[in-house]
């Protein structure tokens, strides 16, 4: 399905939609999920926690989003996080000098050029406004984060413009209470703010967004003193390097120098294993290494985790070896120590960083699993993913069935998002149920009256098998809770 | 136990702790939550779905934080939402007029007093700066909210300081397509904003802080009509009123008009349900009617659920009866026609609002659970709040035990917060766990390696018995979802 039909879906049957859209001045990039995106990206991050945090015992945090301005002096952001923009001295519009370029002249432009670099080629290629033809000023850098003032002095402060800011300024307390050892793997899921010049595509590039990150952090001399490397030494990735994409094994890519040592290649086969479980089509994704141009400025080594969509390629995962850079600056700036020990030794720990874009992931599971099937619209979501995951219809609106089937309704609602409807035909109720991915309809009819058994439609198979009400309960979990 | 004792276990044992601490230039008024606190604070929210959101059959959505400046000339905020400040002429200290005066002068003084009026009796009472004993400027309005600038033209918005602002704007389109009928229960939990003067007391007074509010959209004729008022008609609420605490039925409440209307009687007696879960002390809680004077600007009936501390009582929910006063102020600023229908009459609904302070919600289920036992400092959460659900002990640390008691944590760690440990004596890992509120405790010995059965000890209790490994995954799961 296209971004188009994705749109539909989401905004016709509340998974998300356009923040203060009552509203002519509400600027663009900003997103709310509705009562089914909610539940959905509540669901994924349960997963992220399971197949990620818990499974390799992470330490998981959730910090302010405001955060003073020493902390983005010591991570580079308040120099180095910059766009370059040109605006028309004629209509003011303002665009981005590198996307604008890149566009006219057909060939790609990094952000990375000097602001003077940008100016040569406005003027070689003649470029001029789009709107007005007018001419443009020079290039100036704009920093996308977002400004606060605090207290009534209005002290300088920022909305944090990665999460993994707030993991840094709490590791040193942290490793110390929590007993830590490197290597040591730190999580936070929450928001972070960008101030795009132009955002764009709902979900795909927003000014307020989520972020789930994992920050691990390593004695870089150790990195391939790594014994959890093992058990994935043998499972296949995906990597994409001059033009094509390489399906080799952990141990494989290590050999032949795709990744660059045991830690990081491991980390990449465990955020490659999640996406599998998110019913993401893993043939539409890779891990793309980023030329030097391309990386963020505190990144050494960098993968972007990408999957192929209608609207092209889209990075879900930033994969970035960002070295002693970030605690050695936080260090420095806050005059604090921030070394710890690693067997006897005291060092300023390595980071490798998975972080992760979660709106986007979501819209890519829903773009993957919604398809035509014969008549129907069908979200095929994972059962452990599926916002409703249970419907519930009387099969005629009559003859107590509507009481018998409220009742079983109330029976399940503490413990499972449940649905409830008893108008129109049964084959319309199924309809609804399947475009938002609902796994198990439950059926109420003549027979349970009688044996109180009930009949259950399988989303997928549309195949229907009858379960004592009983054993409802139990079977609905082991339909829903399956994560193999 | 104190503020000090929670405030050590706190810091101490990674539930929460000062934002970007190892930076001196750090603002008051922002915490993060470690991994204890963090885990805490989900399992809360998870109970609150459960209790009233999905017991209730309310739309929980979650929205941007950032909205645009005519959201808050709607909501009356950009004009209202403003304390009174003073500033001394010579060292520029900056005060809250309302709290300065109320302190100096041993009597309350509301905020809602004209500037003029803080003016008169800062003279008539010859107050001056607590600092440098030099003189006030005249009383001013301080804005709480934040401003920040959207795109490159810094197009004005603000930091939301309520979470229930995108519920109104998102309303007139959630109630169409989830085909809403009134009285209908709108839900968000997420981050607010309020840039207080003196924020204090950890999690008690943020500046970013978490909230989950509820509001119920209905039709102010039919506020009596409300069936499910039946189902709690004979629980007891504790209303505050005239200086002492009655308790009285919900019928009774209604009949001596403590409470206006059915509908508003029953979603009090609901949050009273719910926190009496969350192992709160309701023998130390009570509604507190507010007085005119003290009630939001947008309220016309409202209730402060209070809990007792040691540091005094503490608001932890304002239930508000907001009338139409926030749909009104949204259809007239967007324009947009925001009227539903209802039983034939197209009308624009009321609300009433539960307000929860997540942060001192956590705050105050700490201090009522953590005491002192004999030797043991003890944190008696409810299984179902408990952080850790289950460690796991070798009963020493030889004779294969350890990789008998890791096979077991392995086996878990997908489903429950697990810890394991295997180093100190039995009774100081005890120790450490039921410091944190860890509900079960399993412990390896010489039997298990004979028949797989392990010991588990209860919190609480201190009580021990004995589990086969077979049937431990369904056992720990019948202790810790024990909701009744």
């Amino acid at each position: 399905m296209n971004y188009e039909e994705v749109l539909r879906l989401g905004l016709e049957r509340g998974f998300f939609m356009p923040s203060c859209e009552i509203y002519s001045d509400a600027p663009g990039g900003f997103w709310d999920y509705g009562p089914l995106g909610l539940n959905l990206r509540n669901r994924f991050i349960e997963l992220w926690r399971r197949e990620l945090v818990r499974k390799d015992g992470m330490i998981e945090i959730d910090g302010a989003q405001i955060m003073p301005k020493s902390v983005f002096i010591a991570s580079g952001h308040l120099e180095s996080f910059a766009d370059p923009i040109i605006s028309c001295k004629n209509c003011n519009t303002i665009l981005r000098a590198d996307k604008f370029i890149t566009e006219k002249i057909g060939k790609y432009i990094p952000e990375r050029l000097s602001n003077e670099e940008f100016d040569k080629l406005i003027q070689s290629y003649g470029l001029r406004c789009p709107n007005c033809n007018g001419e443009f000023s020079k290039t100036k850098r704009f920093n996308m984060m977002f400004k606060v003032g605090i207290g009534p002095a209005e002290d300088e402060a920022y909305l944090r413009p990665e999460t993994c800011q707030t993991i840094f300024t709490n590791f040193p307390r942290l490793f110390k209470i929590m007993r830590g050892k490197l290597p040591l793997g730190f999580a936070q899921f929450g928001k972070s703010f960008r101030n795009e010049i132009s955002p764009r595509q709902s979900l795909i590039r927003l000014r307020e967004f989520y972020q789930a990150e994992i920050e691990v952090f390593f004695n870089p001399k150790k990195a391939n003193e790594f014994e959890k490397f093992n058990l994935i030494k043998d499972y296949s990735l995906r990597i994409f390097k001059d033009g094509k994409i390489e399906k080799v094994t952990c141990q494989e890519a290590l050999d032949k120098q795709l990744t660059p040592n045991k830690l990081i290649t491991y980390y990449l086969a465990l955020i490659q294993k999640f996406y599998d479980k998110t019913g993401i089509d893993m043939e539409r994704s890779r891990f793309r290494t980023l030329a030097e141009y391309e990386r963020a400025f505190y990144a050494q080594v960098a993968y972007d985790f990408e999957v192929e969509t209608s609207l092209g390629w889209i990075e879900l995962v930033a994969c970035n070896y960002r070295t002693d850079y970030d605690m050695s600056g936080h260090g420095k700036v806050s005059g604090k120590d921030v070394r710890v020990m690693d067997n006897g030794e005291k060092i300023i720990p390595h980071i490798f960083e998975l972080s992760m874009g979660v709106d986007r992931s979501i819209y890519c599971i829903l773009e993957h699993n919604l398809k035509r099937d014969g008549e129907r619209l069908l979200l095929s979501l994972k059962p452990y993913l599926a916002p409703i995951q249970v419907s519930i219809f009387p099969l005629v609106n009559r003859d107590s069935l509507p009481e018998k089937a409220r009742s079983i309704y109330l029976m399940l609602r503490d413990d499972f998002d449940v649905f409830y409807d008893e108008s129109g035909s049964i084959g319309r109720r199924y309809r609804r149920m399947d475009e938002i991915g609902t796994p198990i309809n439950i059926t109420i009819d003549y027979q349970t009256l009688k044996d109180d058994t009930i009949t259950i439609r399988d989303r997928d198979s549309m195949k229907q098998f009858r379960v004592s009400i009983a054993n409802l309960k139990e079977t609905l979990r082991q339909i829903i809770y399956k994560y193999d």
